[in-house]
């Protein structure tokens, strides 16, 4: 005879009896197994799984990009930023990386009791002021208040909406072999900046956050006619993984040229302090490109003549399709791979 | 000689002396000196200080209504609902008192290291159903971990965008002399169901959440030719809250018939038990609607033939113009008027 079904009881799961970690919010491997073992099957929506850095959906004649990301980072205030900042700047550059002009933006907060409210006003000022200056209307909004000890001062939640400018939509499946892989500017001086921050760690020179909101140039790029095919901030995970998760989705090789990637002197000095891969530390106000070969040239020009990528560069070319890897080649020509990092290298960068 | 600008130092203010406390998440005075005082100033928009349960902006040929919020209800899980469901209830009926069709969603998950991953998993599965059962889809998420003690388990952040079905749109704008109230089902459970999970009180029957989303029900009187001049969901601060905010914003005296108040005898009884107003705790799945009177007993009949509006009732009407204030006349006659909260009645209850 058959067991009754209502005495079968189910094993539970490793999965199920894990707990969350610090990694699993750190963009590499752990994030990746939350979003691909829990939210993808369970939400199962097209825009979502299409993994670019907004869901794009249709609306009417319109194609919107709709973007959102909670702030946690600490501390709120750090040198060349807050988290008033980084919440528009993020916002707008999820919304740039799919070519969308940002035009509505939402605020959340979550306070926690004890917060000064000049810390708040201030981080109020910057969430005005730098929506402003993209344009982007503030248009609703929500506060809550959690009691000492439940929260860590401020977290910011924001949400943006986009009008996609282009159509084909830049995305992984646009890219081709041979394609340069461009990014506007020195890279990894947003962690460091904010670790600096956290840490009390004082570096000859102050290293500040490159955070800053990129629409304004991709525009640029757009209105010069080049051809984004795919584009993606490199925020947690920096660099790297952004290129990991492109090489992945468009089932690609990607060839770096370790010289060509560009750091500052003061940044790699106090990465190699700090036991850091610049490539692997966030940027807030940086974006990767993947543009035909025939335009690397122009869209080089078009991004250093912008204010936000003076120190923009040709980083590496698409190779092989069929195979997904991100691969290094150093100055003296070894070759290395880059992979995730599988748990979490800076903790609430953003 | 004129003094040295920099050696000129402001005063600080009384305001930016203060900090956070819990009263500035109530959703009552406190709530509104932050919104009146600092926000609305600060972000400057049009569709913010029409304070309209989310924001309407138009793009093309449509109006959308753009709705944000922050869950920080503690417990997470209680009696009839959790975390997940909340967030796409509250998304919803912002978006339902705006009288618009639920379109698209994003969620935005804080969770605290050691946040067992079994919970998570109740609540994205929350999230995916309620949001499949209203036809929303969920096309954009993040997730952020912090450290044990920086967060509560879980808070969760939702947006959503739904576009507007009716020209004009409904607000207090539109509140005429005469019109009727209507609340859509009996009040407070909400509030209760979670202050009973959270402290482990146990009554005589468990009275569970009244959560829920009702663009079905307002689709309903929408489609039957109701004219909805003006609806609000009564979640933080209540119906009372709700309703002060309705009566200042159209400027007139709103009169409300106490013994037409839907409360649950249990409600009401565990209302006295905790010192509550039932008036001033949250509902999560209620809606206020005004509505002209010749329409009154039409919209009744078309809440009252919805699975979600069985105890749905006229509670009271506009009264005259150029006095924000509302009044409850008791059963026996009386007349006390009914304010804003100064504090914090239920902390944490959304």
């Amino acid at each position: 005879m058959p067991p009754d079904p209502s005495s079968i009881v189910c094993p539970v799961s490793t999965a199920d009896a894990e707990v969350i970690t610090l990694g699993h919010g750190g963009g590499g491997g752990l994030t990746r197994s939350l979003i691909e073992g829990m939210f993808l099957p369970a939400f199962a929506d097209p825009a979502l799984e299409a993994r670019l850095d907004a869901g794009m959906v249709d609306l009417g004649d319109a194609r919107l990009a709709f973007t959102t990301d909670t702030y946690v980072v600490s501390p709120p205030f750090f040198a060349g930023g807050d988290i008033g900042m980084l919440a528009v700047h993020g916002t707008v550059n999820d919304l740039a990386a799919c070519a969308a002009r940002p035009l509505f933006m939402s605020v959340g907060l979550i306070l926690e009791e004890g917060f000064p409210m000049s810390s708040l006003r201030r981080v109020v000022e910057s969430l005005a002021r730098e929506a402003a200056a993209v344009g982007m209307r503030i248009v609703a909004g929500d506060t809550k208040v959690v009691e000492r000890g439940k929260g860590d001062g401020i977290f910011v939640s924001a949400s943006g909406i986009g009008l996609v400018q282009v159509d084909p939509r830049p995305g992984p499946d646009r890219i081709e072999e041979g394609d340069a892989i461009l990014v506007s500017g020195d890279i990894g001086r947003h962690g460091v900046a904010v670790l600096a921050t956290r840490e009390g760690l004082a570096f000859e020179t102050e290293i500040e956050s490159d955070t800053a909101p990129l629409w304004d140039l991709v525009r640029a790029l757009l209105d010069a006619g080049i051809e984004l095919r795919c584009m993606r901030d490199p925020t947690r995970g920096g660099a790297a993984t952004a290129l990991v998760e492109i090489a992945e989705m468009a089932q690609c090789t990607i060839e770096l040229d370790e010289p060509a990637v560009p750091v500052e002197p003061q940044v790699q000095g106090a990465c190699e302090l700090l036991g850091l891969d610049p490539l692997y530390v966030a940027c807030e106000g940086r974006m990767l490109f993947v543009i035909p070969p025939g335009q690397a040239s122009a869209a080089l020009a078009g991004i250093r003549s912008h204010p936000l990528g003076r120190s923009g560069a040709v980083i590496g070319r698409v190779g092989e399709r069929g195979t997904a890897r991100v691969l290094m080649r150093s100055s003296i020509g070894s070759t290395r791979i880059i992979d995730l990092l599988s748990g979490e290298q800076l903790p609430r960068i953003c």
